[in-house]
């Protein structure tokens, strides 16, 4: 039986500005990204997301980022691989105190957003995160774009590495995601999302945008916590799943 | 014999702003206290700063701060206790991540500036960064202002604790110091600075500013590395405790 | 005829986070306080809120406050009167930039949150702001709590001010708003809040929390925009003040 | 009798750090690009570094640059025209009440670091550059690199400009600036550096690092104030120009 991992990223408030449903999402996913305080997520939201996730028995994770909180890491930052080494390994830290303070442990790693793609695309960067990860602890998973530079450069140091894929996303050929702003790169629709994640999960494969089938092996599929019915939508993700004989389970 | 252990704040250069005499002050102390990057040090400052103590073979301890880096930590902040708490664990954390990818651990933790004074007289705070650094690792030290609230709370949760006392400060007769705004609240002359520091270790007296003497235990002395001859004033401080027949050693 | 002016914090926002419902609360107050990037609001929301400011003919205001992004400028922090100076004077002279842009003017000040309560009680600070308002723009008008130390200072200076009152909080005996914690610090009922507004622009009275009578006069009164209810309570206020015969009118 | 303005970065201090020799560099300058905030400059440092060029009558400038101190706003973001038009409005903003406040007023803008060589190739980010310079004041002079987008882009807008020449910098055939890593990019002889100058100031001509010579129109020429000797360089430059016939006079 396929097995497939569902993720998250969550304690995305901070401060006094509220983000997320993460009550909401917690029972229906298996992986929660925790935001480090980089792009989101203040050390209060670090302590009490810490606390949701492990009550859930949800795997606990540090989504690291770019430092730029006003962009939400979303803006792509010229950083060189000595200091993307050392951001990572500060935020994989911070996040790992509240785990730590909480009697549990991190499970993985996920860059966020820029950086998530900037790993993807670009060999150097990804070695940078792959070597934090690894030198913090090399029992933790670490988490990039299905086929990309990422899971490639932590499978190289002997990391174990989850491939993920999105639901709500439509595919370029090369297996990057299409951009945001292009039609039809998002999948507003729900029963279409979860039909693509089905289909990622039990045959490999995926539609391309512009046409096609992408191949594609993934070991755990993304639950986009800001969409408006993230909660519902993560719900029908795991039941369209599961009523397709596919396990919803921690990736390890 | 007397046993007194050096501590100095170092690695707190920012970007592209240097600060202090690291390496310098590095060869004369015990004890190094690193900034976490609320006040001062940014990731890639820490990592560097983990290597340059290690390789010194000095103890290891996270400097946490306030949030202000404008003020670099010095102004109070109305902060609660549950807040105190988590800043003061993310910080452990951050820091703690270099010292493990370095092969090495913490040894201690020390309020900086507004947050050590904060500690030292309001019983809720000192608790909390005790909790913090209790919650991370109780085998951690907690260095705070000799005989003030936060060893006091750091014993009471059976933490050890580091007194601290200060060579080139001039002390109030409730064994806090004067502020640094008063006259003859600093030590500028380093024979007399080195000679409070042998009074300290030797015989537990310290000079009150305005007459009198205080009792005082202390632990680890300060080294302030922000001096302009912080490299000159630690050897003199290490060699006039020495040739006064007290060992030099690492708090545990 | 008694006039007054209502007031309400906006601009919010900060990069990703959304906050309040500015364009619900528009038509209904004649003096907008738009935050500066200190405690909220990025340069791209301090653009747009000057625009809908100006399409709505508000008065355009800058709501400067303590650099506190995390603690929403509510945590007070000990800052010299010398730095309150040039905060305030940066933040104005930031604000004023988009409502130059945009062919208007700004015609207000008014301090927030825990710099509001810190210039309400301290001479000293109420002066440094008071004169950085002063040099940056002599006609500006100065925001503060009614009889405090804020508006003494602006009116010594010779700028306009404003004295401030509100309608959904509960007064100490000094003049001071008891603090939120309090029981019954907030009027969480539309009604009753009105009715304060109302006693308060007519006959110059407010209930104290614990009772008495307190002497007020108001020339502006806050509508509260992080209320869930801020758009209807805005209207309730509005519309309650007309119907007992108060002008609604900006401050000048 | 040829003319042209030296200018340099000033006010780069940041809170507890020094960087610079603001007081040194001064006498020789005519124009004093100021730190807004965003890469270096607090509020209070921008206030004395206003006051200081004022007392030397050296032109204030806007020193406008991307939001990352930990970088000095010298790693490149992917920041949209609609951002830059705004966070560019911000900083002429601030800066501008520092100047208001000393009777004076601001002179010229310039972007900093990453943000002027982004702006250099990039028209539309120097269109958003120079739209957010006209609106706050069609008056003001546009300062970018000799021959780039961006003083073109002022053109457009019937702004004022200054094409900027490097005396320290060697140049690419494009009219580019070599990249610092690259060996032979900074001209770190003076009297080398001094010739360049005089040659771009003299004859319009500069030499290519690779050979040849690039015909180069210049109004301005940068003192880098972050050299060791920034004030020695600041000297003998002034001295070489007004050596060779050149006067020097503020741009306008």
């Amino acid at each position: 039986m396929n097995t497939i991992d569902l993720n998250c990223d969550i304690g995305e408030s901070f401060g006094a500005w509220a983000m997320g449903d993460d009550e909401g999402v917690m029972p229906w996913i298996t992986s929660a990204n925790i935001a480090c305080g980089f792009h989101a997520g203040d050390s209060s939201t670090m302590r009490q997301t810490v606390l949701l996730a492990k009550r859930h028995g949800v795997a606990i994770g540090a989504h690291v980022s770019l430092p730029d909180l006003q962009g939400f890491g979303r803006r792509e930052m010229k950083v060189s691989p000595n200091e993307i080494y050392a951001l990572t390994l500060y935020q994989i830290g911070a996040l790992a105190a509240f785990a730590r303070a909480a009697g549990t442990r991190l499970a993985h790693v996920k860059p966020h957003g820029a950086l998530y793609n900037m790993a993807a695309r670009d060999a150097a960067l990804a070695d940078a995160i792959a070597r934090a990860v690894h030198d913090f602890d090399a029992g933790l998973i670490l988490v990039g774009l299905a086929g990309s530079h990422l899971p490639r450069a932590g499978a190289a140091l002997g990391l174990a590495v989850a491939h993920e894929a999105f639901a709500d996303r439509r595919y370029v050929a090369d297996g990057s995601l299409a951009p945001r702003g292009i039609e039809g790169a998002v999948i507003e629709d729900v029963d279409t999302a979860v039909a693509q994640a089905v289909n990622i999960a039990t045959s490999g494969n995926a539609d391309i945008r512009t046409g096609g089938t992408l191949r594609l092996h993934a070991d755990t599929i993304c639950v986009h916590g800001d969409r408006a019915d993230a909660a519902a939508f993560a719900r029908k993700l795991r039941e369209g799943l599961m009523a397709a004989g596919v396990e919803i389970a921690k990736a390890r």
